[in-house]
């Protein structure tokens, strides 16, 4: 008999259907491998040598002071065809019954490491703490436009997780409003609030970390652990264990032990899953609640297994073929990825 | 510069991506032909002379009153792996801090023709209305199952779209709750309902219709438009021009009509995109609520031309490269296929 569960922060129901259960062996045909990378690609925009060939680099960690000397390793740029653009104000408006505003807001790309072949599964373990360390640095700086309500870090890895470049990377946009999934996670939390003055995902780390089966890994401060209604096969959570509402609000140790966590589970996945697709999105307290007693920060990882179709999006009720507790026994099962040495690794200088 | 457009109905903000905008030419490399299909396929277990393969029907139109006989031209059977089961209760219940219950619902799959080569776009017209008339009939019968609160009729049209069958068939689902999708349309409908006193889909198809450039066509009682706040290129709404809150309260004259706008519709997309995968979904009023002031049923056919990545999954913002003007533009001027004459043409019995 499939279940019907209902996350406890959005109130929407998810199908586990246990008659299409799957195994992680059901997917690995569908992971078919990318050809092999190399360390470095003479046509890729992103790689060390082709610095002039992105919009000028609004951060980078480099060695010197050149924007277009090769010495960095980890950049920041524009994105070249942006989906919202820097320049302009809003002035919104009116067209017949209908409202809108001028596409204003920022996206930008952040070039996780010089090294074509590398990913934060499998990058040097401070290269990776870098990166993370540079989505927070653009954060603090854009949430200084008062255009800007929300600023979102996501990843898309793989073709068919929206990947169009090879080169590690991820992406930053800031919207000029509060996304509706952003919304709809604060209305939800703020109905928990109301109900039992505690924040919903701090009860739900305990519940978690009580029942253990769908845990994944914990560090000191930080867990992972497959939802209870969770969207897609091997959809992961992590998040402090401790109320943060603000993911900038890290210091460089919890960023540090964020991103073994991180690592840790990235590379649980691709083993368990021979290098699946994936999206990731970090979800923050909107620029005005950065202290709000009412969100927790957190990441959501998802795997790329299955496909949104009619039924989905025609309801918004997600058929997961994989259950949380199943999914969080094979990724405790997989070993992670061991991490190469490389010799980029260095002291982290930011 | 990009334009936020907010769609009136959910509130939900759509970016429509002026610098990435795409024409029907730029999406035709990624509509990869599928092998040409035979009209009979001795491996396919919807063709005809396999009925004893899939459940037992639950409604045909058929010559004979023979369940596995092959004189059938619309079949409808239970799914053999259902997303939600159609024995059994709900028992609602909590595990720790979470809820749950049952996936009891129905699942049903609608064989559209014997032929396994046909599609909605290109078989007989009459034979597109027998499909419909099924949905309705199954809509009518489910209805009385007290369990169920919702019916969704929907279609995924090639794989990337979702379907695992070759076989032209659609489905549907039965849900024991109204889905958060349809909740968020009936929630804004109320607030438009309670604001303007008028039913929203009323009010744009007016608007539309004064306006013109989203247009695709129309008929007597029908009209098929691209929506202002479209979230993927090409999406397209058909509706009926008067209000009408329940799909399956349509006559069979009206059946007859949607059906030749719904032909003209998909064979314009097919024609202008190189037949791509597309789903297609019928949002009808909730159970409870088939004569209602507020809700205006509608079908929703989604091109599945672009992939939804990290951003549109962590903000619910969809980015749209191709404008709903633009893309109506572009259908306007597409010659819908032709209808090929076909043996199965028969008069409707049903």
């Amino acid at each position: 008999m499939p279940e019907l569960r209902k996350d406890p922060i959005t109130q929407e129901w998810v199908i586990i259907a246990t008659e299409r259960a799957r195994r992680p062996s059901d997917f690995t045909h569908l992971t078919i491998a990318e050809p092999e990378k190399p360390e470095y690609s003479p046509t890729c925009p992103f790689c060390p040598g082709k610095e002039q060939l992105t919009p000028p680099e609004v951060l980078s960690f480099r060695q010197s002071r050149d924007p277009n000397a090769t010495d960095w390793w980890v950049r920041v740029v524009p994105n070249k065809f942006p989906a919202l653009a820097i320049e302009g104000e809003l002035e919104k408006r009116g067209n017949g019954m209908y409202d809108l505003m001028n596409g204003v807001g920022a996206h930008e790309i952040i070039i996780e490491t010089p090294q074509h072949n590398q990913e934060p599964a499998t990058m040097a373990l401070n290269q990776l703490a870098e990166v993370l360390w540079a989505y927070r640095e653009r954060y603090l700086d854009l949430r200084k436009d008062s255009r800007f309500k929300y600023i979102l870090v996501f990843r898309n890895h793989g073709k068919v997780a929206g990947a169009s470049l090879e080169h590690p990377h991820s992406q930053l946009i800031a919207t000029p409003m509060i996304p509706i999934e952003v919304v709809n996670e604060i209305t939800g939390a703020e109905r928990y609030y109301s109900y039992r003055d505690r924040c919903i995902w701090c009860d739900m780390v305990k519940e978690e970390l009580r029942a253990g089966v769908r845990v994944v890994n914990r560090t000191a401060h930080y867990v992972a652990f497959t939802p209870f209604a969770s969207k897609y096969p091997f959809e992961t959570w992590l998040l402090p264990i401790e109320h943060h509402a603000n993911y900038a609000a890290m210091t460089r140790e919890n960023m540090e032990e964020f991103a073994g966590l991180m690592q840790d589970a990235l590379g649980r996945i691709s083993r368990c899953l021979n290098g699946p697709p994936y999206n990731f999105a970090i979800h923050t307290a909107p620029c005005d609640r950065e202290d709000s007693d009412v969100f927790h920060w957190h990441m959501v990882i998802m795997p790329r297994l299955t496909i949104a179709a009619g039924f989905e999006m025609g309801t918004g009720i997600y058929i997961n073929v994989t259950s949380p507790e199943d999914a969080a026994t094979y990724l405790r099962e997989a070993v992670a990825n061991p991490v190469p040495p490389t010799s980029t690794t260095r002291e982290v200088t930011a």
